[in-house]
């Protein structure tokens, strides 16, 4: 007999035998009725077991997984109209263990480390597993835009020799008996694919040995980065950042729409042109001096109400961020080198993604890590693939923990992650 | 004026200017007539450049990223019939570097080492970049049959607190002070997960400190794993391996369908039911004795010639290893415990793919790990998972390189590899 999902069981001919596979979520017996709620990966299903029914008294505790024969029957209290009555419950394992929090409560009403040490079930709450549709949806949305656009995918690799990005947050690896370290981000690499496709893009783990016990920062954390050549400045890589989100939370749409409406996700509009800012302006608009090399949190808020206030959108892009305060390899502003080719763009009012045009001329890169102050030899590698024809390009990283917290409104980047690595998590 | 691709030159209207990017693929100067093919991600196209062309005595070298703006012209000898005349090229960065080896000519004849030292050249040559295209349309062709399918994409933690695949081929890291391991599959996570999502998908790197140096075996490649649950046996899983098989072949005729013809990939039909051999008959129709524990390279030719003579087909399973000879999760067929439910996909009579049922009931992987010996601390979050309700479940992993370099006929897996990591190689 074919498997009837949870959420088809609304379908199903009353009087029908049907077979649902799934997890026993909630058992509740009374004197003379259980109840069974079925939960599967597209929802639940109501069994009612009666004294004279196969599964009387045989019914696992929650979390074991079941196969339930019976028959569908309209009922009005079942979620879609229809129950299983008459049922027998075979469990398809051993009893399962009382899970640390009980899960088919509407809420997961536990610490933050609770859900953590105990992720493998906890993430089976539907509201937890929600989020992770959410993120899996926008994966789908960031690969079908950039598939349509040209854009091959690349995969990097994730042990280097030294560290580009920034020297104190990286993390060592015994590399047959000689240090390597775990790559921070693929920059360099897909700055040099720019030069075979290019336009590429990665999705991948990023390594970063951040000391910081924040709400925002992770040992390990899935990067979506995008790069593309040819460009004649940094606003070619924001349209295609554009066009990228905007991609994102249509999958959204598409294909977490029970995640959405479950979590109440206030999913946003992304403008045909998002509006855009010069650091210099957002500065003066936010009543900072002159002279400060970044946004502070309550500027971007700040300017995140003006977005939506002045322009109607929950987008807004800064560019030209002071050249000195940003990575050595962003392109600066050939008309006033001081301010860069790069920009952030603030969703809500908090930095969603980073990006810039980049240097893509051997002489620059020799010069500006000697203006810096850089050690020749860690960058030798990156400054000689430069030598061999790097068009003019540019790209971002897109955070995918970030992204989905924003979007779901978890107040910390751990409620999104299946199993998060920082300072003192490991494990699971 | 809009950008032309190589291959759109064949539309351009004769006599209308058109616009080119790319990069110098050659260049041939005759005394009174300079050639010059520019290279895009799309193709090449042929500009001819005279005298009184304002290009004249202006062609960068090789790999120089150029503009190429210019009249279409019909022209027999260019390929897709129209060339560019009366051009201007204009440099887009300094002028490259001459590259180790002529990426112009057909082939790119060159030692492995230095095209593996110069990969971020030697990949722009277009038998190269094709091989990579053959890549990028198979993991398309994966991910879009596993999502119409159900499935889940995830992703997992890359750095673990215990090796649980085999002790000794694993990479330490300093972890904040203490060690971790980088993760030798995504495991224990894609089985747990199936607690979650019952059908999950992951597309990542993997991490092997194989101190073997062959023409098979990398530090780091790229697995495509997947786990479902609620099987009956193997056989559903081997069932999902065809289709994902078969999407990955689709795709690569899709999309990748110039690279096909440009290598000549001999691309295979996956039958729509892919021929099962138990491996205790595969060991007889070999003339193997009964008690070998495997099948060597020889017999798995030999199979390979049997499932073509016998039923035309470049795929055969092997089913039934012996349970001694797999992974410790693999789970015992039930009528004979000695033969396991794990499998091999053979392609063209070599080793492709390995999968099998797996265990899922906690009291079966403390027998299990108890009677092979092992030490009970590194598995000790592993075997707690299966206390919360894992249904019967089995999955596979494909190695990305392993799959291309069989299709594409390259003798050793670094030859498709983007930027390989082994004993010897940590850069570029």
């Amino acid at each position: 007999m074919r498997r009837t999902h949870t959420t088809d069981l609304t379908h199903a001919v009353p009087g029908e035998t049907v077979r649902l596979q799934g997890w026993v979520h909630r058992r509740r017996e009374l004197a003379a009725l259980t109840f069974l709620v079925v939960r599967d990966r597209t929802g639940l299903a109501q069994v009612v077991v009666r004294e004279d029914d196969p599964a009387w008294g045989a019914v696992p505790p929650e979390e074991t997984p079941v196969e339930v024969v019976g028959t569908a029957t309209t009922s009005a209290r079942a979620p879609g109209g229809v129950e299983v009555t008459a049922a027998s419950v075979t469990a398809l394992g051993e009893p399962a263990a009382t899970p640390v929090v009980e899960l088919w409560r509407p809420t997961l009403d536990a610490a933050l480390p609770t859900l953590l040490d105990h992720a493998a079930t906890t993430w089976r709450h539907p509201r937890q597993r929600a989020r992770w549709e959410v993120a899996a949806a926008s994966l789908h949305g960031f690969r079908a835009t950039l598939d349509a656009s040209g854009f091959t995918e690349v995969h990097s690799p994730k042990l280097v020799e030294s560290a580009t990005e920034s020297g104190a947050s990286v993390f060592e690896v015994d590399y047959f008996g000689r240090p390597a370290f775990l790559a921070q981000s693929p920059q360099l690499y897909k700055q040099v694919l720019v030069g075979v496709f290019e336009r590429v893009y990665e999705v991948g783990p990023v390594f970063r040995a951040e000391p910081h016990d924040t709400v925002r920062h992770l040992a390990q954390y899935v990067s979506l980065d995008v790069e593309l050549g040819f460009v004649e400045s940094h606003r070619e890589v924001v349209a295609c950042l554009r066009d990228v989100v905007a991609g994102m939370v249509a999958a959204v749409h598409e294909r977490a729409a029970a995640a959405v409406e479950r979590l109440e996700v206030d999913v946003p509009v992304v403008p045909e042109e998002v509006p855009v800012l010069h650091f210099r302006d957002a500065l003066r608009l936010v009543g900072a001096p002159d002279d400060e090399p970044d946004l502070a949190p309550a500027h971007e808020r700040a300017l995140g109400a003006w977005a939506r206030e002045t322009h109607g959108s929950d987008f807004l892009v800064v560019e030209g961020y002071p050249t000195a305060s940003r990575a050595f390899y962003s392109h600066p502003d050939p008309e006033d080198p001081r301010w860069s080719r790069s920009f952030d763009l603030l969703f809500r009012g908090v930095e969603l993604v980073s990006g810039a045009q980049r240097l893509h001329r051997h002489a620059d890169y020799v010069r500006v890590l000697a203006e810096r102050g850089y050690p020749a030899e860690p960058f030798a590698s990156y400054v000689e693939a430069f030598r061999h024809g790097i068009p003019p390009h540019g790209g971002f990283a897109i955070g995918l923990e970030r992204w989905v917290s924003r979007l779901v409104g978890a107040a910390n980047v751990r409620e999104v992650t299946l199993f998060p690595r920082d300072l003192h998590r490991l494990a699971p």
